[in-house]
């Protein structure tokens, strides 16, 4: 039986698929709020120039110039699907699994497919340097990563309570020549309002993107980066969707449920959107399903104009929201720890597209699902990539009790190497 | 340019290939020591039948039976071969460098290959369970990741000084559901006899070796597992070098040096013996090196017959040897740290085939050039594998010297994620 479908560098995706035009209606614009200065009208200085024409284009599908091909091929793209025999048989479901290996990624992650198109686009915009904030760690690995192998210097404001434990994230990130700052830090003026104070401060993410916004906008050849919820971000993640349905028509199949985790969408739009334009076009019938953590269910929140960050310096954004300066629980998943999922996902959502399911803040019924995962396809998922394997087993046991033969389809979005640290502490492994 | 070349699961290499029928000469057979009972009438119980039967084959294509090849694909074989261009670029080189991807594997190092091989073996033979010992530990993650795929138990005994302070690895394999002791532990008699008069004793790859050993023989439901050096082992491993020919095909180009590093041979063997073949049977002109740590440079030692285990529980090999009781300086390739080479590497060394070069104790030299690499291509090489970058690199350099042209392709064996503590002491990174 086949086990994986490889595709080659000539059938790599040489165009992202942009699902605005197809939705099924116009997506709400960002607004400025009723009081204080325009976010909208600083876009242009905060954002590269082409990212922010893809973030309001209506055209469906978008050329990837082939610079960013080269790159994607030197990140080892495209990456394999796998069908998930062996768990299939572990889990004596007549259910045919299949999962995307975007744990191939050279940091890890799915995230270096747009971290990648951005420092590729601010090199031919003259851009010298990136900026961004980072929580986990996973988004600025990507762009130290592609910082480095575009030739641009990098710098990275991560949220102090995180830093002061990965170490090993913090080295790597060094080791691909990036200057990383816990974050409140005392490099930019509002960090320093609260490093002063408390030079121990744990910082947020909202704290970290208001560093890194300042940072870029004080330097003419330094440019901002973020990681994920904007439509032209979900945009450059669709290669790996648009790989996975190719590797379905070698396969000969082709998926009744759609899974992936998501904290703002980043991983969930670039698996889940190709398959969603299916539904839109061609009257395809797919269950897409959300996994989400207990701590930060953004898509049961309100669906209403919002924040991203929590300083207020960028536009609002018409999101399902927990509110912008909500209290989150840690979790080990802390990707998916974000209080607003993406405008794009958030619409289709509201027009009853997109299922979603939380589980609970201990991670042991996820992280439990994720070692049945391990033991029998023998690969370790990132934290955040365990939701979307925990939900993927969920639905081929529900296929076991009721004996339909569902074909389910999971995105994995990132490694766990990085991460074993969170396995240990909550399987109470040594 | 053509960055990257993948092959398909339809691609998938189909025999083994065993050079023993091509070496120059006869490959000198293990012998008995003069003292003591017999090691080689030992054997069938110690090995997997297959193993050994395959270690003394004359036949030159071996195939690979369709279980192990399912296993290859749902490891992610075939992997990439990439072109190195930003590295050309970064080094100025007229140099084409080609690295071998092995890092995609599941955990993270070629040693998964054979792993595969011998436990799909072991199931066949019927046995329940497999031992082993490992030192740095990616052959004891490789077993436990092998094992638990294809339903057997595991046990692994793994050097004190190194269980004690790999705490993410340790928790890997124990995520993947092995049993694994520090050694020397209370579990055998061998082991007990040196635990008792001091649990802390830091161990040693020999006393491991042993404790393996002994575990298999006193459990007829059990067979003993070991990761380099042996003839069988090599030949599972040439599906690297194979894989990598045909993809030198694709690119329509071929290598005059060959490179990678070398511990016992496994993984200079899998990626070099074909390459090897074609220099033997017809007549191409290859230079090949073996990248090695001046803490361990087996290939510069004596062309003798000694034992592969400290406590002299296998047969002698004739093999460059450095002496099988000699004290190594700790370094963070570990995995580079053994007294003796594979007999087949080791004759066609002595036949003037394969260069060595080994490089100096604090691994600054080392780890600085796999820097470079890093920043180039954006892959963080396992320690062991850096010393194939570093040597890559300096041969790039020479050409840039020399204005040559050569193609030079290496391998890289395996992924630093569980190592990053090493490049951050070795590198000063914070």
């Amino acid at each position: 039986m086949k086990n994986m479908v490889n595709l080659n560098f000539d059938e790599l995706q040489v165009q992202w698929y942009n699902i605005i035009p197809d939705l099924p209606e116009p997506l709400p614009q960002p607004m400025d709020p009723k009081e204080g200065p325009s976010r909208l009208q600083n876009l242009p200085n905060l954002m590269i120039g082409e990212c922010l024409n893809q973030e309001f284009s209506n055209k469906t599908w978008i050329d990837i110039p082939g610079g960013i091909l080269d790159l994607y091929s030197r990140a080892g793209r495209p990456r394999p699907l796998f069908r998930a025999t062996s768990l299939e048989k572990k889990l004596d479901t007549p259910a045919r699994l299949y999962y995307k290996s975007e744990f191939f990624s050279p940091t890890g992650s799915h995230k270096v497919n747009t971290a990648l198109a951005q420092c590729w686009y601010a090199k031919q915009q003259g851009f010298e340097r990136v900026t961004t904030e980072t929580g986990a760690g996973q988004w600025g690995t990507a762009l130290s990563y592609a910082a480095a192998i575009t030739g641009l210097k990098c710098t990275v404001f991560w949220v102090r309570s995180v830093y002061n434990w990965k170490k090993d994230r913090l080295s790597f990130m060094k080791l691909l020549g990036a200057d990383v700052f816990a974050s409140p830090s005392p490099m930019t003026e509002f960090g320093r309002s609260l490093y002063e104070k408390n030079p121990e401060h744990v910082g947020s993410l909202g704290i970290a993107i208001s560093e890194g916004m300042e940072d870029s906008q004080k330097d003419p050849k330094a440019t901002y980066c973020l990681g994920s919820v904007l439509n032209h971000v979900l945009m450059h993640q669709t290669i790996i969707g648009l790989e996975t349905k190719k590797q379905f028509e070698i396969f000969d199949d082709y998926p009744d449920i759609v899974i992936s985790c998501l904290g703002g969408g980043s991983n969930f739009g670039g698996f889940a959107l190709p398959f969603m334009g299916d539904v839109l076009k061609k009257g395809k019938k797919i269950k897409f399903i959300a996994a989400q953590s207990q701590a930060a269910p953004n898509l049961q929140g309100n669906y209403e104009y919002d924040f991203a960050d929590y300083a207020e310096i960028t536009p609002m954004l018409k999101m399902y929201t927990l509110g912008h300066k909500v209290d989150m629980e840690p979790i080990k998943g802390d990707g998916l720890r974000y209080h607003g999922s993406s405008p794009i996902i958030s619409l289709l959502r509201h027009k009853g597209l997109i299922d979603t399911v939380a589980y609970p803040i201990d991670e042991k019924y996820v992280f439990e699902k994720a070692k049945i995962f391990m033991e029998a396809e023998g690969w370790l998922p990132a934290p955040e990539s365990a939701y979307s394997v925990c939900c993927a087993i969920d639905e081929a046991i529900k296929c076991r009790e009721s004996g339909e033969k569902k074909v389910i389809a999971f995105n994995i979005s990132g490694h766990g190497f990085l991460d074993i640290y969170g396995y240990r502490t909550i399987l109470g492994i040594e």
